[in-house]
């Protein structure tokens, strides 16, 4: 199977080089284009422009670094939207918002493309490993043609329907993520001022019903007050506010999330915006002892 | 080793039968003694009262089911402390409060003997299987003395200091668990009214960071609006209002504890006290449509 | 003095009506040119159209019913724009969102024209009375020349500075209300189901430091379930939401008002959005009955 | 009317004398006798102990710092105890919670005599100017006595119902105070992040439907970060969580007044426990800056 590929940061690199290791017949694009030298050296072949890209393959993936560059790629001269047409597939990758999903879906489909908006969870080591899990909506029979790339790219994709899904059900599961580390957090300070060791709170939830990668991978780092970080503060907030906005279109309250949500604005406002989310554990840490009335 | 084991309810009788596959000697003793057959049937020897079994044991295990009847075998005529004393252990793994459990030690230490409580966390299956988790704390000599039956009931034991940690620990570890299913509930409630199907969001979730047990085993059937009882949600809300008291004396604001404690509330008021701790899920879940204002 | 004054629906009617009892010569223009019939009978001139109104006066006040309507009146054909220009103001009264002024006010300013936001806090009565509260933003030499209309139309008036501060000002009042709204809702069901009058808690609620106009009005009609929209929950919501927000912008953290917003949202689910915002107290109040665990 | 007063505090001594003005005869006891002089100089008799006074006098009222005072008054040797009997009336005035209450009101019921606690609402200056409020419960014919000295105390006064609703009623009407003033606080802070004068937004408070005497009272010294204590935090906290606890028990979901809690354990945490309660502004305020993600 032959695809395009646009884009070759961290994750488009170890994307593209597991596409070529299972055998896809690559053609690549960078916008730096000795970026793609290595890919060569792996057997890839080199398009000069997006839309050379496009003009060459049926099926061509984005995986850029945010909205800005999802849309140039796309609208710019030399850009995606000179080539796609009847028969051809564009499949973006990106993580970007549901707007700009839907300003690339309308354009492609006016050229008579198809579209799949397809963001993953999971950073560069599932990418390397290929075990992201991808995202997938718009376009159904474009979505089955890519199933065999998806494959070699992640554990698992899901198809969830009309674009935009893809953006929401990220942000869901980012809204848990971000109540869950809070009640974590609470529970390790709680652990910490009632005289028990938080480091065996750690040790027991690790063996029972909420034991889970985050609260182990997170969980130390954190006692020892380090949030190296792996997703910023700032970035989950965001994804708080859209999803309480979501749930506002929608009148879902959502009291925990809420609460949640002004943890994190507090600590935005300590300077801990691009920390770790696990930063949020700096406001929730007591300045220290005062008994009760 | 020879250990006394008083109580054969549901917990204790698999845990009696543990010990005795295990090689322990054990003497039993159980308010309506004929449940003690099925443990004779197995190696045990009958005790006729508690003091009976302390008189012949050097160490005793407890396993009630509620802190009156937990004092009751202490303290009632034939009780524990007719027999207590120097040289004797006794170790109590019911799930009483931190008042009862001092209540036990004291009168224990004045007689001379060692006591430690061990409440546990896990319920039937893993008492049968031995993989309970121990929450021990008191006399470290004597926790050291029972790592042997310990090791044969439980998958680990933790020694956690003084009387009273015990008790705490399972309430921080509830009060995180109680939190955990309310972000988890509000998310299932934004996917669905999102138009994401909540099935979806399951697979999803349980292929990423926050993957757990709790969700796995609660989620398809909360989805159903099934919440049969495995952890009453009044108990749970009992625990989330005790871990609260606990924040109070230790000035640890919990914001999204609170959050959650008052969407159990709510559950309450609802007349869910006596469904499983899921049921917070009915509280969350809209009442259907009402577009944005 | 002469004004111009477009607008003539319930608000704009008492307002025109109070500057021409105090001896402003008074030019008024509505969409629906009937409605001016009763401001002639008490001296007013008739504009045919917005720009004529504004060619004639050297100030003009628009009292409006919604963002749409108050840009209409400025950017469509016979509009303010028009006729606006050196030596001329413009002062919206009208409710609007921070950007609908924005557009106002680039565009009159574009043109040579002065432009003043001044929504107002207050409804029918206090309009009629002379008794609003003036929020003015913009520019502040047409603001001083405007201050004998304000003194005119209400008890106080202010300068909050640039253009958007008006709006501002008004979402951050209503936000404290729709949380000191739950607060009080939340009091009134905590006496009732604790065997306490509620209506002996109005009483002594008004005697005390925290007595205002809000409880006296709207306490005894939210005890017996009547909630006729004075100011509907689904604005009130929306404020809160906006008023969040600006909070965000700004890194403020506001659990207090984040979870009273939860509680109107959870009322709008409940398809409460078209009733007074004090059916908030529909969600707080129980079912009901069931005691403690 | 003849009436017996215990407890000469600040309180008690502005009450006493306010009784002495409008004629009535009063035997006063102060645990420092010495106390009692000022009040022999407006007329008063001077009792020995408190048993003596009660002797003396068909009705007395006590107005004491504490629970402890009030239990010891009562049961201690010379207390009201060894003279209250049939045709006597004692009314409690001082601020206890609801179990002191009912011990009081038990021993004295056993003897024979009749009780009213009546906590009041309002501090010094109130009491000084008559201008109390009485929560009263318990016997009904004696509060009807009593109402003659319940009008010169106090500007009204309530019966509540059976002893210990007096508390409640206290509980919950300092549990919306609390929420209020977090809702204020927000308020002010959203004010100030978002470029707007605080000042001036307590002026349009202060013209709108929530205005009231604590806004105007404290608004200004809580934007000097200035907080003597009229009301300590540490006590506010301490009342809403009693009053949450009675929410838990009728199972009454408060979430406003549970967020409201957990800032005021933050400022406790934060040493300002015995600050005035306006001081959880404190924890409200940012740490200043940092833009929108």
């Amino acid at each position: 199977m032959e695809v395009g590929f646009l884009g070759l940061g961290i994750m488009g690199k170890a994307m593209a080089t597991n596409l070529l290791r299972h055998g896809f017949r690559v053609t690549v694009w960078n916008r730096t284009l000795s970026k793609c030298q290595e890919l060569v050296a792996l057997g890839a072949t080199v398009g000069e422009t997006p839309a050379a890209v496009v003009a060459k393959c049926k099926f061509t993936i984005a995986m850029l670094s945010d909205p800005r560059a999802a849309l140039s790629v796309v609208f710019d001269k030399d850009g995606v939207l000179e080539q796609i047409g009847e028969g051809k597939g564009y499949v973006d990758m990106s993580t970007v918002d549901a707007e700009t999903s839907c300003k690339i879906s309308e354009a492609i489909k006016q050229k008579g493309g198809a579209f799949v908006e397809a963001p993953v969870s999971g950073s560069k080591k599932p990418a390397e490993d290929g075990q992201l899990v991808v995202l997938a909506a718009g376009d159904k029979a474009l979505y089955d043609d890519m199933v065999p790339a998806f494959d070699v790219l992640g554990k698992k994709s899901f198809f969830l329907g009309e674009i935009g899904n893809g953006a929401k059900m990220k942000l869901v599961v980012n809204m848990i993520m971000g109540s869950v580390m809070n009640a974590f957090s609470e529970g390790l300070c709680l652990a910490d001022e009632s005289g028990l060791s938080p480091q065996t709170l750690l040790d027991v939830l690790d063996l029972g019903g909420i034991a889970n990668p985050m609260f182990k991978m997170k969980g130390p780092s954190m006692l020892q007050g380090s949030y190296n970080p792996a997703f910023p503060l700032k970035h989950m907030q965001k994804d708080m506010r859209l999803a309480l906005s979501l749930g506002d279109e929608n009148a879902v309250a959502m009291p925990v999330a809420a609460a949640a949500n002004e943890a994190f604005k507090k600590a935005r406002s300590l300077g801990l915006g691009d920390q770790d989310f696990s930063a949020v554990h700096e406001v929730l840490k007591g300045a220290g002892g005062s008994g009760q009335a």
